[in-house]
């Protein structure tokens, strides 16, 4: 089932003028994937583009990274449909125009997330059955990774909408993991079935009649346990589900090291060594735990191509990262992604 | 302004049958709070109460101990106004009732959430101008508490309730903290005015016209921050950030004790041992600023009366919790609850 591609037919198309520290950051996290031999082809103005390169690495051209002009610029405060209407010479409209042209497999872009959306419906279009396109991403859990969507592209979904996520998330979990029938559960405020929202009711029925393997309501502490692969909510709901969970463990971060600093003040000089070396073992460890940094992106599921949504605080190194998980998706099975069209028939 | 209590003339009223632990649990947390002089009643079967506290402590009768016989039971999966209405003899109904006849001036309850605030709502009443009380508790953040509600009361509001939460924790705030003019923010998928569900959206514009110190959309990163003394949500939202907030810690915990096992391996005996003591060291100092157990309840607000609605799963330590925070809550400033009639006058 699992049809991989090969790197020399793939490529990934990069929307360089997207984002808070565009394009250097952008062009930068290029570089870095493009030495670990990821192609990339980067959609911004071709000079801009050539003298970044230049100042970063003049051998540049040893990578394989490719330039496709464009001179027009998607801005974050641009209105998303007209923006994508009006700038079809932008690097954002042009990225994901490539993929739907088979130049490119995948588009990353750390860009007006709304403007990517809209791009990516109206020229990739949706996938049959699906009424919206979610935004999924994986959460490091205590014993792994938990699919969950829609981080934010849909604040206001109807139940049917939350039992399409619950499709693209299980096809897309089984297409890259190997899990056959992924554990798929709904957010909610409580695990009994009479909880939720009115809107995560109606979805608990739906879901409960469906193909899926749906085990039922979860609350967070269900989430992080991983006693699901794939968690589904509306993208209000996810949005601060991620962003709770990026800023608590940054404030457990933040207190770890106070009670470090507060721990070897009490201490001889050489244990005091001895415990910041310790520290950053700790810190170090849990930090390779928490990958919201290490993967970069987000996936857009529900639409006709594989698309990173990164965001627009996006560095270097964050790009980078977000390149190679968008090269890890097109050559280790998100072409299944366009499979699911088979999966996600509504009842 | 602030009026107080003297412990002389207060009592907190605690609903003995309520709780996944109870009444085993429920009654052991009253003594550890006696014990510290906080007079208490205790709603539930006599014979079953004494016989408790005999075995816990013989000399029980020390303490400022009471009992009040009441000899039916809410349950859990009883439905919130049937029981209510039916179980006029229950420890939870009789407990509530104790504050209306002021006999008590607080009421501790782990039991049947739902059940407690359709109590409180009959019983005590709700302030006026207020549509639906909220469940309000502070979230330790990197520099303080946040008063963060609803956590949970409703899943469903309307923008006037979210308007009316934002009065309710500002006064709350304003009585307990002394700070004037609480910064208020509504929880939203950015900062930025135009982010958020319609809910929001429409909450907000109601906030910008309000009397209150209303700073605009937070984050989550914003409340951990401190950005603001008050976050408004919805019911379903808040719940969602609150226990999205205990199980990362918690994670994040388990990783800390993870990572300090694997680096004690490679050590000698006596560093390891040192190792491990610092690591005691670091959880005490952050579990020190995580009072999720340290609180032990959430305050009801909205209604003629100080409400503290607890877990179900409450241990004994997290009931002497809950029933100090009610003693603080009412012989500090909670009385000034009542004031907030005047604050919260709608548009």
């Amino acid at each position: 089932l699992l049809k991989s591609l090969g790197s020399k037919e793939a490529m990934i198309a990069l929307d360089v003028m997207g984002g808070d520290h565009a394009p250097q950051a952008i062009v930068h996290g290029a570089l870095l994937a493009a030495q670990q031999s990821i192609p990339i082809t980067l959609f911004g103005p071709y000079d801009l583009i050539t003298s970044l390169l230049e100042k970063l690495d003049a051998g540049w051209q040893r990578y394989p990274l490719h330039i496709a002009h464009a001179d027009q610029v998607v801005h974050m405060d641009d209105d998303p449909v007209s923006a994508v209407k009006t700038k079809p010479g932008s690097s954002l409209v042009k990225a994901v125009s490539s993929v739907k042209q088979g130049i490119c497999q995948a588009v990353v872009s750390a860009g007006s997330s709304g403007a990517l959306m809209v791009a990516s419906t109206l020229i990739l279009g949706r996938q049959e059955g699906v009424g919206r396109a979610a935004i999924a991403g994986f959460l490091p859990t205590k014993k792994g990774k938990v699919l969950a969507l829609d981080l934010g592209a849909n604040t206001e979904v109807r139940p049917e909408h939350l039992y399409q996520f619950a499709h693209l998330g299980a096809a897309h979990v089984a297409a890259v993991s190997g899990i056959k029938r992924p554990r798929v559960a709904l957010l909610a405020n409580g695990h009994e079935d009479n909880k939720g929202s009115v809107l995560v009711k109606q979805a608990h029925l739906l879901l409960k009649e469906s193909t899926l393997n749906f085990i039922g309501n979860a609350e967070p502490k269900h989430v992080l346990d991983h006693e699901m692969d794939v968690i589904v909510c509306d993208g209000f709901t996810g949005n601060v589900l991620l962003k709770t969970c990026e800023a608590a463990t940054d404030m457990f971060s933040a207190w770890l090291a106070q009670g470090i600093t507060k721990y070897s003040e009490k201490m001889s000089a050489e244990n005091a060594q001895q415990m910041q070396k310790t520290a950053r073992f700790l810190q170090a460890s849990i930090d390779a735990r928490l990958d919201y940094k290490q993967v970069g992106g987000a996936l857009l599921l529900g639409v006709n191509g594989t698309v990173i949504v990164c965001h627009g605080s996006s560095d270097a190194q964050t790009m980078q990262y977000a390149i190679t998980f968008a090269w890890r998706t097109i050559t280790q099975g998100a072409i299944i992604q366009r499979e699911i069209i088979e999966t996600v028939q509504l009842s």
